[in-house]
């Protein structure tokens, strides 16, 4: 890497938050002149603000970019390996299915814990600084000039040679990329909303097996529960807005739960469901796509600005990542050559991006619809076996998601063509289980099921079919 | 309708073009206070700029919305009818494709004439005036205020009722609806600019056939024109952005011109060819969708703000006046309440603007493909036959579109309808013409198409089929 070239360039990070801190590193690393505006205050030092989901899956592409600079053991340290689904039926019943082989699994980790020690290891560079409370306010983005207002409120111009939207979902400087000419964009809400809630630790440990992602899947309802590191579970209610809209006192919450979520209200205890279901209304829960991800030479979005997710396939945070890396590797590739790079990005990363956003959404109906069906465990141990013989040829789609970095548009392409294969195998074999029942229905019952073939009487009496029946059950499917 | 209701309540209607104009006068009608608020100055004292498309096919649910307001005759009749797709072929022969039948026509109209008049129109209404040079600066929809900036650049706030977003593609009022929870939105721009062209009078008279809407139709490439009532025509080229950037010098666009469109040379003159294709470069086309339309009882988009689409029904306008009538008529129906007029009118008006919208996207595959191809003219034959014949049970698309007021989204369905009848009508028509063409083969060259049918020799030679010719070719069909 020629970093002469990029030392004394300013890059201008627009957020500080997973992506945007992830993002200031790798640039910062690349000696770049990076700072960070980031519009809250730090939340080091402030009192944590509820709002945001408080945990979230890191798999193997969130994990490559964190080694790249040098913090994966650190960060996986802090998470709760998760190494299967327990899908909560609602008899209460429970059961494990493995997300892979017995040494893969996500990790449980903490969003505040995270986005802390990402601003700490920015600030461990010394061309890199956080300006925190300091909000975009306006953006040129074609020319690298940036308005941000201080905690002053004084607007200041700040000029740089690239900047970076990792700004999230609502993101400032993608509505300014919107305003310029072929700028493609979807914004889509979906009809659920998210509550979260808790299950504290019981008697000292926790509550439920602590290394599962717990499911309730209740088809139009969901629930799921993720361990902490302080032995508590946060849970994740999903149900429609107008759903929600249906529980306006306790007594509906509790008569809802109570229906669809029995086992849950002794873990969470009532009074706590009753405190946290009312503490905040369900949140919006978007789905972004745009193309491009860049503007000529100056300007670029990387994670939620670029591409927010349903959180469906828990790969929201590790696309994020990933982009950084992509980015990084690209650098590399074009020698911090940013004219080559950033088109590039847009042309290599949009199809993988726009791929984990169809996944996502594919897994918002499949995750509530058909975890807790038999078809989805016969399809999971379908899977199981084919990989277990053809490891390197059949991999399943939740496996190369989240413990590989095959490119996600190339995931998908694969995952189509291995059902395509299962379905002709599973055709071929059902044939062949119908073939060998027939058999041995005739063979054992003396059955005829092929009578109707046989040459009718009319035609005369001197063909073979009629000759004696123990010959013509003896080469039944000869012809 | 009580009109005492209105009387008094403020509405402010953001943008002074086709659409805002005409809803000021629906408006108006109603006896609200309208303010137009328009960021451009008054185009009838102004100097005319080049820049949107300038002429426009005016068709029935645009005639339907300007009589309602008493505009229709005065638009109509500076507006020139015509009656048929004239198609231009490579080879210079020209094919006329009528639009419907004789008394049916769509006009073309002067952009720039018709916003005159209608601003006109919405100044003769006491209750109503146009603030020109007053663009929106920020609003906050939900509670209906307003901040405009005057030509003293002084910003202003104004408080109203309601809120009606007329500022088109890149509407500001809709910007702001997009940060409200759950506001869907797309914006997508097609891969063809376009770039207007002239074909001046000849010899004082139109140049071409006046009462059509000439069509190049080139595959990836076209070129329309419209007649002015100057007895010019206004040509319009799309194409590819890339395929423009091949294009820069003179020689190369002459050289373009002679491959693809020879007849238009001498109609344009060389010269004017030249200075029009350079005077401006090739403008992008966007289509945007979003829902809901309206937020509370306090704003609502119409027009190009709520759906801009691509021009290749040539139906933008007509859908822009005609979700003014839409409203006008929901107004009419729930006694003037905005709290239950505006979630009507999204929930009615928002699959008909789509459907619109995705025909208009059809179209511009169609257009550009199908029309020089004997498939399409005998489509249109096919589909004007059907419609002679069962004149209200099948209704041709453009016939329904462009001549009636069926929702947009009922056409949609009932044109899927009428082709798999059609197709299913081929079919069997095929079937038939098959089988009566081998029914003549066989009877009048005496052959045997079904000789492989007939009994096998080692059947023996008592059947029926093996005894004469004569009789097997007497009764052919008859199993």
């Amino acid at each position: 890497m020629a970093s002469s070239d990029t030392q004394g360039k300013r890059v201008a990070v627009i957020g500080g938050g997973l992506v945007g801190a992830l993002n200031a590193c790798f640039l910062a690393k690349r000696n770049f002149q990076v700072d960070v505006y980031e519009a809250r205050e730090d939340i080091r030092v402030a009192k944590s603000a509820r709002g945001r989901s408080i945990n979230l899956a890191l798999s193997y592409r969130g994990r490559q970019a964190l080694k790249a600079i040098g913090l994966e053991d650190q960060i996986v340290s802090k998470g709760v390996p998760m190494k299967a689904r327990m899908i909560h039926s609602l008899s209460g019943k429970k059961s494990a299915i493995p997300y892979g082989n017995k040494s893969q699994y996500i990790l449980s980790i903490s969003r505040e814990n995270l986005n802390k020690d990402l601003l700490t290891a920015v600030e461990s560079y010394a061309n890199a600084k956080v300006h925190f409370g300091h909000k975009l306010s306006k953006c040129i983005p074609e020319e690298g000039v940036l308005t941000v207002l201080g905690p002053d409120k004084v607007p200041r111009d700040v000029t740089c040679d690239l900047v970076v939207g990792c700004d999230g979902a609502y993101s400032t400087v993608r509505a300014h990329l919107m305003k310029k000419p072929r700028f493609d964009y979807t914004q889509q809400y979906i009809p659920h909303g998210y509550m979260e809630l808790t299950i504290p630790p019981k008697n000292g440990e926790y509550a439920m097996e602590p290394n599962c992602l717990h499911i309730w899947p209740r088809n139009a309802y969901m629930m799921i529960a993720l361990p902490n590191m302080d032995k508590s579970f946060t849970c994740t209610l999903f149900m429609p807005f107008e759903e929600f809209e249906r529980l306006p006192t306790r007594s509906d919450v509790l008569d809802f739960f109570q229906k669809n979520f029995p086992d849950a209200i002794p873990l969470m205890g009532e009074q706590a469901l009753m405190r946290d279901f009312f503490l905040l209304p369900a949140q919006p829960m978007i789905s972004v796509k745009c193309s491009p991800f860049h503007l000529k030479s100056h300007c670029v979005l990387m994670g939620d600005a670029a591409h927010a997710i349903v959180p469906f396939f828990g790969q929201g945070m590790n696309a994020g990542f990933e982009d950084c890396l992509v980015f990084d590797e690209l650098m590399d590739k074009f020698n911090n050559n940013l004219s080559m790079c950033l088109p590039e990005f847009s042309r290599f990363r949009i199809p993988d991006d726009h791929a984990i956003s169809d996944l996502s959404m594919y897994n918002y109906i499949e995750m509530r619809a058909h975890v807790n069906s038999r078809w989805f465990l016969f399809q999971k141990l379908l899977d199981k076996f084919l990989h277990a013989i053809m490891p390197s040829t059949f991999i399943p789609l939740y496996t190369m998601v989240a413990f590989t970095r095959i490119r996600y548009h190339e995931a998908v392409l694969r995952w189509h063509w291995q059902k395509k294969v299962i379905n002709r195998g599973l055709f071929v074999l059902g044939s062949l289980i119908a073939i060998g029942g027939t058999y041995l229905l005739v063979h054992h019952l003396s059955l005829r099921p092929l009578e109707f073939l046989r040459r009718p009487a009319w035609m005369g009496t001197t063909g073979y079919w009629t000759r004696s029946t123990d010959i013509s059950l003896q080469v039944p499917w000869s012809y």
